[in-house]
């Protein structure tokens, strides 16, 4: 695997995602037509949070005493004792993409504000889940809501808010809203695939997992529901089959990138940024994306990667690790692959909204969140 | 309260389920004209599960291989290794509910088949959640999910339920599908809410708990989904708003009444039948309805089990603290208020339903679900 380390074209593909081939068969790939230098994804993002926020606590506002308390809590509106907070209750990504495709497509973003709130619910019920399940103490700066509720309620406020957001759009009249909830519904399913198979993962011999595997994981866990929201989205604007599936390869290839961006900045990036500290995923031994790849290598790195991997963290081997994962040349497959799928999903993009100008929004918040490393 | 144990037409009353009184103001209530001797209900029961069970295990068998195996062990039609089982995978009360009330409505059993198994996912999905906060090691007579493949899956096992059984509903073109989902999704925020309140409670002093709070809790948590399952049903018939809310609240009387003799059967049944061994309510200092009952009613008896319950389970208490409940009335209590609820429920079923001939399944499998004590 050591070419294909430098060679992103080479790489295993996802069996789902049909050919490997790079992009722009018969389009221009809008990315080059409308360089964005990311002020507009941020104004995207906080005009969606601004739009959606509303909705969203009308809807966690609606839930019985106890199961409020905790999902106040836990999208930083509250603190434990229940006083207001200013806290941080993410970037709001998810139904940035349902209004942006929205409007990419001709639709009226005022009608899908509804669904881009279940969208984000669907993401926040997972994050508590998940959160109970891979015992993470922090999640935006903030003690987990398990950390202060216990796992009871964190698990049954998940279950509140997956069940609040399916209710949403049980109730929206719009005609694409049973067609969303079905949707929703089925990623949902994918999304747990995706979790079982991460926690699969880090129980299993590092030489057992394979980067299909681990590819295969990352877009159940992570690129699943970012194409949900994209194809959510092109419902909500009346797109045909076709449309709705290709923004749904667009979320999930920019999904993929989003993944191998984060992994690689769980290892070298700043933990100021990213709320965790720098090497966590490599003390708890976790089977990241550049991990894998370097231990998939053949390299010597690779092989004292394994070594470390297979016995738990010992104080003082984080620098060594780090190295180990850079040598065998997890970091450079990671940031190459995380390129190669952003050319994917600008060609699926260019596919179902072949305007630049259009795609522009989608573009530019695709191309934010593999920013992030910068 | 001695008074109120022996007299239950002044116990206290839920808040929400209005007027305490005796029902049949205006109809004759149609237990008496139709008594039922359980062969109807067992008959109704079994040929729900029959219609049922291919539609669940198509909508099982549709989750993906590790989702899918676990919610096969849950429902008993596979070992753990993945080799068939022919396990118990309940009594379907909640499907039975559904069809029953779509025919006893003028509806077409046929149409709800999918919401049928919509709604025993649902209870299925809170199962496999309640047993990891509980820690409940048995269920059905098998070991639970959480012990054999641990809490992650468990938990999301359950989550994967919650979708499919809203994914199904989605997907329904049936008129009532969205109303469905709709009413299903709020439900299953009651359960959450319902299940916390008994954690909640678990962890208060026995001298904090009063009546009104577990009552409300029983309803949210075993009320609330059988209301559903009936109001469901009454949907998929076409019913109007005041029939669809009558069959919620006779579910729900009905669930009460349920709940209040698994009560007394978790401390006085037959565990054989149960499924738990006999005691282990009160082992586990839980709350149940008939210890609540016997902590408020005053006696020398209350002070004895409130003293017993403030201390951890010791070897040997076991006949002294059955004894408490029952000499403060709590075994009475719970009896007298189980038919009581009973009678509400007759009365809400008569209102939507004056036929007796029409009711007769419903009342049969009420009545059915009471006469488990016997």
């Amino acid at each position: 695997m050591g070419e294909f380390l430098t060679e992103p074209k080479q790489t295993p593909t996802l069996g789902r995602r049909g050919p490997a081939g790079p992009p722009g068969r018969s389009r221009p790939v809008p990315r080059r037509a409308t360089p964005s230098d990311g002020h507009e994804a941020t104004a995207i993002l906080d005009r969606a949070r601004d739009v959606v926020d509303p909705e969203l606590r009308r809807a966690v506002d609606s839930l019985p005493g106890a199961m409020r308390r905790i999902a106040r809590y836990h999208f930083g509106w509250e603190h434990a004792d229940g006083t207001p907070a200013n806290g941080n209750a993410g970037k709001a990504i998810r139904p940035a993409l349902v209004l942006t495709a929205v409007r990419a497509l001709g639709g009226r973003e005022a009608v899908a504000v509804g669904a881009a709130a279940a969208v984000e619910l669907v993401h926040n019920f997972t994050l508590l889940h998940d959160d109970v399940m891979d015992r993470d103490a922090t999640r935006r700066h903030r003690p987990t809501v398990w950390t202060v509720f216990g796992d009871a309620d964190a698990i049954l406020a998940g279950d509140a808010l997956q069940a609040l957001a399916l209710r949403m759009l049980a109730e929206d009249r719009h005609p694409a809203a049973a067609a969303a909830a079905a949707r929703l519904a089925a990623c949902v399913v994918e999304l747990c695939a995706g979790q079982h198979a991460d926690t699969a993962m880090e129980r299993s011999d590092p030489d057992e997992v394979t980067l299909d595997d681990v590819l295969d994981m990352a877009e159940a866990k992570t690129g699943a529901l970012l194409g949900c929201a994209c194809a959510v989205g092109a419902l909500y604007a009346g797109a045909d089959d076709e449309d709705v599936e290709a923004l749904d390869a667009f979320g999930r290839e920019a999904g993929l990138a989003f993944q191998l961006i984060d992994d690689v900045i769980g290892i070298w990036g700043d933990p100021g940024r990213t709320g965790k500290p720098a090497g966590a995923d490599l003390m708890a031994r976790k089977k990241s994306l550049p991990v894998v790849a370097a231990l998939a290598s053949g390299t010597p790195a690779a092989a004292d990667l394994a070594e470390l991997y297979r016995g738990p963290y010992r104080e003082g081997e984080l620098e060594r690790t780090v190295l180990a994962v850079e040598q065998a040349g997890g970091r450079d497959w990671a940031q190459q692959q995380a390129a190669d799928r952003m050319g994917r999903a600008m060609h699926e993009l260019s596919r179902a909204i072949p305007d630049p100008e259009a795609a522009g929004g989608l573009l530019a918040l695709a191309e934010f969140v593999t920013r992030r490393s910068t």
